[in-house]
């Protein structure tokens, strides 16, 4: 695995440090190995004895590359010549700095572009403000707690609507299986902190899971929590969008542009980067649990004004038998609660120093306000004997009955709102960690890796964005459909990483190992149990769409790291120790024989790794002796190799004229021209560069094709693109290098 | 004009001999011109003073290029290795002929495809085959006519759908309205036969137009003859589709499926050729002369019987008051009859020699049956006082009267249905062929000179498809919305075609001039008239949006003209009396100055027209120190060119490291490192190139960089792509070369 396996005692007190910076941007450049620094070494000494006394580093160029010497004091204008020289600095000998972004460059359309988003995300920050983008706990509760404290808003709720099918009778058993999930509650959140400690550079499911039962399992678990990401974030858009609409009937129409809308809006914060995210999304989330508390206070006198008699709730008519399906059911829905809880072990490296410690601080609250908040409602919804109803939530009718008058129903519903929204943020917390992760071990693309110039991870906050707005509108923005889908991703996530931890405390063991295996173990099967029960029974309602997208998931990520290791070996410089050409089918450097009918593959000819084993055959297809013909062939016989020109003729008739003009011209190459009968251009071009390929596969082939280079888009469709075609043709080619010799068209 | 003026003395028996074949597949290849030539002489002797003794021609090449010595007999297997070599065949020394299309390229999903158009298609055909592919007379009358002949199915009716709006006693004026549009059609054709007589490669409104009055009326034309010919299709489909839903009820649904299902039907036949094309089409329009012709006698028998008395038409009230506008209308209304007329004219060069001469006698017949056909039925719904009625066409009134019973009257029917949708193909026959003219003129794109494989001119027709087929949808294949938008430009260009032919007798006088320029002029004014009346009465219902494309549509023409102009003379070599560089742009050949400051414009520094003006630098941006990286350094150094090396890192660190691999490598080439501490890749990359190019822009910069091709198109999505993101950023600048080192990773 990537994540390396880190050996430890675990002795309690302090983690083992780790060196490296995980989120630094260098991730997109891994060092070499020590193989393959060898391998280099070997092949440095290759070219060393190809080039002889001969050293291209020392020979005179005709500009000097480092722009030491062109610098003068600013220009008067902005846009004087010199301006492209000034946006580098040097620092030291032989390095440059660039002290721009890109913003600069391009038409006035991309200038226009790039201005508009600087205003929309901010300035670009540099890769040396990394550490100052970490957040403090007091940032990071509310900002990776929205997700796991809304919960509370539709998770009694979603027990309770369970248990009543059974008949009002049985809604007293809500306060038993309450009870049963807080302590699940409180093992997984214990549990968690285990695990930040464990793994302090980031300790979500996926790593955990990897780490300790291997990548299959990882991957997994990394495939339940990115459509749980999604989810998360289309559910509680589409809750929010929802809780609004209820006060505000008149929006109901605009329900997906809504959406949609916010989307853009948690698209855009997030690409502004973590910091602000952060501030933008403190406040709400401490508004909802003040005024939920506020709700327990008032909900508290009341019932004490009334020495604490428990109202009755209305009967209802059983549908079900009461047995231990309904209780199970129950449970796994009650424990929808929960989701959410994964968001700080995954978000460890976005703390400030000591990161591990703060976030198991902070995960400690975030347990403790839930459970809290959730064992309060419960108690005092069954102390208020409310049953769920369609048409308003649970939370919404026991805040109309505590305030019946004045603003404070209003603030509970607002808040609520507001923190479904946040909630949706938290996936765009998460969801660009976990493909970090994924893509660090090549289980995704290496895209992922790249940190955008606000330092956030802006393709996984884009690909979230886009995800979840397909959801979204797929579903029409209902919440109702999107909700079986919702837990079951999560609570594979949390079994496997539970399950991992077990695994891993038999592993590491140290100090009371075996109590903490067994209350990972507990956990564990507690969890499985929810996702057995919630995949079983949601199946047909949509839980069907997540046990089919799993294996999927995991198969494109196999599928994906096999591609990237198929590549890694494919540009691996050939180990010191196989120098026998014969066996690794790497070319003699003394002197090779010609290989024409004995070799058979495609690209082991052509390595290349020496200036002197590339032979050279330079070949300019010509249409037309004009200005860009012209300057492809001098380009070409300008480079000192071997050159001659192709000209494609439709007719014999156009190729007796235009070898007469080639005369006119001077013949000064040697000409071939093709009649192509049935006036394909492309085909005939690209099927003679093959044939030459064939016949002598050990000379590379450059194509030095002129491109006309236009100033408008639409412009484009005037010109065949000759160029372009020539290079797809034969791109399949190995050995064929193509030159495109740019011709500017003015305006 | 590109069209040439041809100047004759039109004695009245052959036209004078225009020495080149119109259609060649070689209009792509224009020959240079007198001018043209000397600058190519002028330019080759630079090179010869420049080149001295050196003769790049003789050089040995790596490779024999003729590909003569590496022939044998045929392998036993197909795909042998030598299989690319035997796909050209050696005629003459320096030359090559390919003897396959380009069927059996590629990956098995294009060979799949390939073989499924040669089934769909036919196979290719060889220029040498161009001639055999005209039309005989009796092969071309019913490909032409079926526009011109199927028109009478509604122009009667859409004359009395006028008149009787003034009651039915003004639809006695339809017998001296329709002796008005006979008397129109004998003008008209009587003018395109002297137009055919004087325009034998080509006697289209747009080149009569453009001829005689200037490009801007030949470019008017064919803006309207563009919009009729799209519509026309669009219309006889949806009528086509109308007929037969109205005789199947049970279709209709699938008017807009099934529509596109016979447009696409029409785009493969012509496809495969004009003459094909022909065989598949003739039959029908035949059937339908015959069955109309069956109908006359049919209905003369009939009127024999009763002794010739003509029965009186019901009563029907006037809704408006009959005047000279409701004349006009019907007169404009019933001109539709005549929409077709300018097909053969337009298609002379597809007649077997001697063209003019067959296309004369094919129009004379073509006319000839129209003015029966509408004569005929206008007589004979008079005689039978047959009325518009919103449930049924004239036609089948008039048929189902005349064969109350019996299968003659689903003759009919089917045969109308048949001939509208063949009218639909005779727009592909004309639009290609315009836009090959006004390609070769270039006011249209480039692409529509090219001769598919089939010798059809495959864009045009692609072009026609997509656009009918986008009318179609966009109408629902409801034929009522299409009809107002129909005549309009037709007319414009009958009326221009007439015009210039006007201008044309006045220029060129000859024999009789003076009776023929009044006869164009009576028919230019007649045309005119219908013009003028269409567009006003129909303008809400439609007509406005010909009347506002038309302008748009020539305006676009115009556009592209100076687009091409201005890349024309863009690439023009320099002539020979402007040598002096100072006034030219061009360089001095003695050796040139250092421009950095003086120089301004962005592309007149870098003519390099001879190879030792060319000045190198080669640079290569390095990643990681891979094959890929190797191959791309040993290909730079190997050119023998000046050559760095510049890595782009987003931190210190990494290029601190990236420097020590380096150094473990050998140091055998310059390395400039670039910090981007905003992360981005492409634009620094840029930005160097660009400074680079600032301080030197006399040196030409190669950018060699390797690129990673991929199997299969969904990895295209695992990589980032760089070399392709670095080759757009770059084509904007003058005198930066690209060059591509292709790696190919394995399945």
């Amino acid at each position: 695995m990537g994540a390396g396996r880190r050996e430890r005692d675990g002795d309690g007190s302090t983690p083992p440090e780790h060196p490296t910076i995980t989120f630094s941007p260098s991730a997109e450049f891994p060092p070499l190995s020590e193989t393959e620094l060898g391998a280099l070494h070997d092949v440095g000494q290759r070219w060393r004895a190809d080039l002889g006394g001969h050293r291209p580093r020392d020979a005179v160029l005709p500009l000097d590359p480092s722009l030491e010497q062109y610098r003068r004091p600013p220009a008067p204008g902005r846009f004087g010549r010199l301006g492209r020289i000034e946006m580098f600095r040097t620092e030291r000998r032989g390095q440059l700095t660039a002290t721009g972004s890109a913003d600069a460059s391009g038409t006035r359309l991309r200038r226009t572009l790039a201005r508009l988003r600087r205003v929309l995300l901010g300035p670009p920050l540099a890769s040396a403000a990394v550490l100052q983008e970490r957040m403090r706990k007091l940032v990071a509760l509310p900002v990776l707690s929205s997700d796991l404290l809304s919960s509370v808003a539709y998770g009694p709720e979603a027990m309770l609507a369970i248990l009543v099918l059974a008949g009002s009778g049985a809604l007293g058993l809500s306060l038993p299986i309450a009870a049963g999930l807080v302590v699940l509650m409180i093992t997984v959140g214990t549990s968690y902190r285990q695990t930040i400690y464990a793994y302090p550079h980031g300790a979500g499911s996926y790593l955990v899971a990897s780490d300790s039962l291997g990548p299959r399992f990882g991957l997994t678990a990394a495939a339940g929590l990115i459509l749980d990401y999604v989810l998360t974030v289309s559910v509680s858009v589409a809750a929010g969008i929802g809780a609004i609409t209820s006060a505000l009937p008149g929006l109901t129409p605009f329900t997906v542009p809504l959406g949609l809308l916010v989307i853009a809006g948690l698209l855009a914060g997030n690409l502004r980067g973590v910091r602000a995210a952060g501030k933008i999304f403190a406040a709400p989330t401490y508004l909802f649990i003040a005024a939920v508390l506020l709700l327990f206070a008032a909900g508290l006198a009341q019932a004490a004004a009334r020495g604490f008699t428990p109202v009755p709730p209305p009967p209802v008519g059983a549908v079900e038998g009461l047995g231990l399906l309904v209780v199970l059911r129950a449970f796994a829905s009650g424990a929808s609660s929960m989701t959410g809880i994964e968001a700080v072990a995954d978000a460890v490296p976005a703390f400030r120093p000591v990161e591990w410690r703060q976030a198991r601080t902070t995960l400690t609250w975030m347990v403790g306000i839930l459970v809290v908040l959730f064992a309060g409602l419960t108690i005092l919804i069954d102390f208020n004997g409310l049953v769920p109803r369609g048409d308003e939530t649970l939370l919404s009718q026991l805040a109309r009955r505590t305030f019946p008058t004045g603003p404070w129903y209003a603030l509970i519903q607002a808040a609520t709102t507001m923190v479904l929204l946040l909630a949706a943020n938290t996936a765009f917390n998460d969801f660009p960690r976990l493909l970090f992760f994924m893509a660090r071990d090549s289980y995704a693309p290496r895209r992922f890796l790249h940190m955008g110039d606000r330092l956030a991870f802006s393709n996984g906050i884009v690909a979230l964005a886009v995800a979840a707005a397909l959801v979204f509108v797929a579903f029409g923005g209902y919440t109702q459909s999107l909700i079986p889908l919702y837990a079951v991703g999560v609570f594979l996530a949390f079994t496997l990483s539970q399950a991992g931890m077990v695994a891993h405390w038999r592993r590491h063991r140290g100090r009371n190992w075996r109590r903490r295996a067994a209350l990972n173990a507990t956990g564990a099967l507690l969890c499985g149990l929810v996702l057995v029960t919630a995949a079983i029974t949601k199946f047909v309602e949509g839980a069907w769409v997540v046990v089919l997208a799993v294996p999927l998931l995991v198969l494109l990520c196999l599928h994906i790291r096999w591609h990237y290791d198929a590549m890694r070996q494919a540009l691996a410089l050939p180990p010191p120790d196989t120098p026998d050409p014969d066996q690794g089918g790497r070319p003699d450097p003394m002197g090779r024989p010609n290989r024409v009918a004995e070799s058979t593959g495609p690209d082991d000819l052509l390595v290349d790794q020496t200036p002197r084993e590339v032979r050279h055959l330079v070949v300019v297809p010509v249409a037309r002796l004009n200005l860009a013909a012209m300057r492809a062939l001098a380009y070409a016989t300008s480079l000192g190799q071997p050159v001659f020109a192709v000209h494609l003729s439709p007719e014999q008739e156009e190729a007796d004229r235009f070898r007469r003009q080639w005369e006119t011209w001077g013949d000064h190459l040697r000409l071939e021209t093709i009649i192509s009968p049935y006036r394909t251009v492309i085909a005939p071009l690209a099927q003679y560069v093959e044939a030459l390929h064939t016949v002598r596969p050990e000379v590379t082939l450059t194509v030095v094709v002129p491109e006309i280079v236009v100033r408008h888009l639409w412009h484009k469709l005037l010109h065949t693109r000759t160029e372009l075609r020539l290079r797809r043709a034969l791109r399949d080619l190995p050995g064929v290098v193509v030159t495109s010799v740019p011709i500017h068209l003015p305006e």
